[in-house]
């Protein structure tokens, strides 16, 4: 998958900052920050915790009825929204201190793993384009998939979509 | 130092594809052939193995006399060439098959980490412009330090220079 990612988002034609924040396996939070040079927030569309259904469970590696937080959120970056992403995290794989943190409030996954100093990988897992979606009225999607691992567990799995147009020449 | 890391990042007036470069907690050969969309390559100007002075094993947490590899790269994206790195790694730490790896040929440090489905953090440690240096010449050099984590410990101390010219406004 790995090959297949990069050669496909190479592929693509959209703007430079747009490939980079789809294509990074670092945190998307940070990088854009450092790319806007505004400050980044997150808003969140919807947070509740839900019993994994067998899909869910098989995604996530864990048994059928476990707890998961399903978390939507838009990230923006100033007033521009860039990111809507959805994140399913299973609670039994958490500290209870990051579980406070994902459950409370408003704060970014990169910075809730930073503090946590935790050592993870990301596996990407799918990329592509959608069109005539709702996410962002209409405007083409570029979707991408991937799994946060830690110690050889899905910690996280995160749904990101980005509109493709303009706000992304930086 | 992160919070200063992101500021000091933040307030520097270069190219955005430079500060993301230099600001990503990820991979930076990855980062580089997703923005340039051209082949990454490295070529190695030295490689060898030394014994930790007193002050290289303060700073990768190892005994004095521990054999540690010195890796000194370049990166190119096609024919340019965008980063100058110093990596520093102790090689009790490392997996044979990654020692062989970083010692034998010119593959980049991330393609080596993610090959061997390495969880790690980064942790940054010092960001600075120096001028008037002769790694590129005596363009201005951008330069951060960061370490490489992997079961809380040093696997990896790097230092990588950018040039602080045009070549960045992709």
């Amino acid at each position: 998958m790995e090959g297949d990612f990069l050669e496909k988002l190479k592929s693509l034609e959209i703007p430079t900052c747009l490939r980079v924040c789809c294509g990074t396996d670092g945190s998307v939070t940070f990088l854009l920050e450092i790319m806007t040079r505004k400050p980044v927030s997150v808003k969140t569309e919807s947070q509740y915790v839900v019993k994994a259904d067998k899909e869910m469970a098989e995604l996530l590696g864990v048994e059928e009825g476990s707890e998961v937080n399903d978390r939507t959120v838009r990230l923006y970056a100033g007033d521009t929204v860039l990111v809507h992403a959805r994140s399913l995290s299973p609670l039994e794989r958490m500290p209870q201190t990051m579980r406070d943190q994902l459950m409370r409030a408003d704060i970014p996954i990169g910075r809730i793993l930073r503090s946590h100093n935790l050592e993870t990988r990301r596996d990407m897992v799918e990329l592509e384009i959608l069109e005539g979606e709702p996410t962002f009225d209409g405007i083409p999607i570029l979707s991408r998939t991937y799994k946060i691992v830690h110690h050889n567990h899905v910690l996280m799995w995160i749904n990101e979509r980005f509109p493709i147009d303009e706000r992304w020449k930086l």
